[in-house]
């Protein structure tokens, strides 16, 4: 009988791996480096190694072992090869078909942002439903969207890249993407420290952002103790994810939107901020859409990696 | 052994019906007449009526039939119940249910749009093809999405209203579902007229359209023929639909946009206006993302109807 499985995330520096029980309990969760050199050769046997160490402390069988997931940063298509994987060193790589042969246990893989959606959905903000879009607000914004518990991966693998839904004709300066007017230029948390540097600029306002280190953090801080400035960029901010949102909403009408990454570390405050807006712009169709933050924090990748063999 | 199976469009004036081989050839197509009046009450009976009388008339058992497929207009949940059809005058009812009861073989039911997308993809302009969006491009702007081969349906049934993506924030006209700005104010037959008399109320450039009915066609027919200013509609018809499906496809990643409705009947020369907006504002990874022309024109409903049942 299967009663274990094992999630694997990938990141430029350090792997994390959980091991779970098939409900969804972590029994245990360790990291190791990730060793990016000679093209990240040795990435897929430290891993296997370290599932295999795991297994003799824990004196599990493979047979008990239902599989071992795993996210990669980039597109994964849908035989589990990563197609390029830059952090890692990675070209085109058959991450299932290699840690299989190592390891002679079924694997999967996936995109990290799109595991990590999974893992919200299965034990995190989203637990209980069965089609969320889960929005990670870091330096970039990651999207995943799950529809009836599946992954949308997309045809080259780049299925919810909603960072890079283009919302401003009028932005001047570029993204990362080399477009202009990209959602992340407004949402993520290098883009709120962006509208704070032109808001400051161009209002003679009084702030507490005047005499500090402008941050996501120290913008909404700003904002919980009605600071004016702040609460004006905080309108914007929520005006181009509430719009950009509701964008997405008329694509795939999910029934619910998982908010995480940094930015969301400042509470429901940002949800005030952006559901207005998206209430503004979307299709009456999707005006009952929920708003939630992500409740995993980091472990939202090896969650849903775990998941991911469950099916 | 199954052999056959019956597609089936509900349209507020007529439905249409066709009588398919599993391998999607058509061997009969007719139309019955709606009868919305008594809250459409009639209207599936009548179905199951023309239906049992052709099983007579071409001697075909039940037992050969794998199922109906029906698509309605507006919404449908996963359990084949339509949500709310105006058209019809029909509130909440259960088309696959009752159908079934009348029938004595499986029924499936589906949004119109949706399904008329999984018909392109099956027989027409997306065949050969396993992840489309179907872009309608009528009164108003239609979309279906399906991913791997099946319909994103969405979680209230509104998955695919990529007609209301907002693209503008400065329009001052409403749209049809009340928001202002959005891509069927621009992209649908009205929107390319809307343009068309903006345009030509704003400039004084001379023009052929000066002197005839505006509608889709006389646009493009103009456009064909090299007239400046209908070329100058069209671009803006361009930019519009190349950045709302540059949009969309950020979101769900598509291997190709079949584009059908009234407006496609002019041909390639739609695709040569709206590609390289799509180009300029789509993410890199949906670059290679194809556009072709629908190509089964009123009859991709039946079709997909007829798919529906087939899985």
């Amino acid at each position: 009988m299967k009663k274990y499985c094992f999630g694997v995330d990938v990141g430029g520096t350090t792997v994390k791996m959980g091991l779970f029980d098939v409900e969804g309990t972590v029994l245990d969760k360790w990291e190791i480096p990730t060793r990016t050199e000679e093209s990240g050769k040795n990435i897929l046997p430290d891993i296997a190694e370290s599932i295999q160490k795991k297994l003799c402390e824990k004196s599990i069988f493979t047979e008990e072992v239902a599989g071992v997931g795993v996210g990669i940063p980039g597109p994964v298509d849908k035989d589990g090869n990563a197609l390029v994987a830059v952090n890692l060193g990675w070209g085109k790589k058959a991450v299932s078909k290699e840690l299989t042969e190592l390891l002679h246990i079924p694997v999967m893989a996936g995109n990290d942002a799109n595991v990590a959606a999974l893992g919200e959905m299965w034990c995190g903000g989203g637990k209980g439903y069965n089609s969320i879009v889960a929005v990670t607000l870091g330096t970039g914004i990651g999207g995943g969207i799950i529809i009836d518990g599946k992954i949308l991966n997309g045809f080259t693998g780049a299925g919810g890249e909603i960072g890079h839904i283009h919302l401003d004709d009028e932005e001047t300066e570029a993204c990362g993407c080399k477009g202009h007017g990209c959602m992340e230029q407004y949402g993520s948390a290098t883009g709120v420290v962006r509208l704070a540097n032109r808001k400051l600029a161009s209002s003679d306002k009084p702030s507490v952002l005047r005499d500090q280190e402008i941050t996501a953090k120290s913008v909404f801080d700003a904002v919980k103790a009605k600071d004016e400035l702040a609460m004006e960029i905080a309108e914007e901010f929520g005006f181009y994810l509430g719009k950009g949102l509701a964008i997405v909403a008329s694509v795939v009408n999910p029934e619910l939107f998982v908010i995480g990454g940094g930015v969301s570390k400042a509470g429901n405050v940002i949800l005030e901020y952006i559901e207005p807006y998206y209430k503004k712009y979307v299709f009456p169709g999707s005006l009952d859409t929920k708003f939630t933050l992500a409740a995993l924090g980091n472990d939202a990748g090896i969650y849903g990696a775990a998941k991911l063999v469950l099916g």
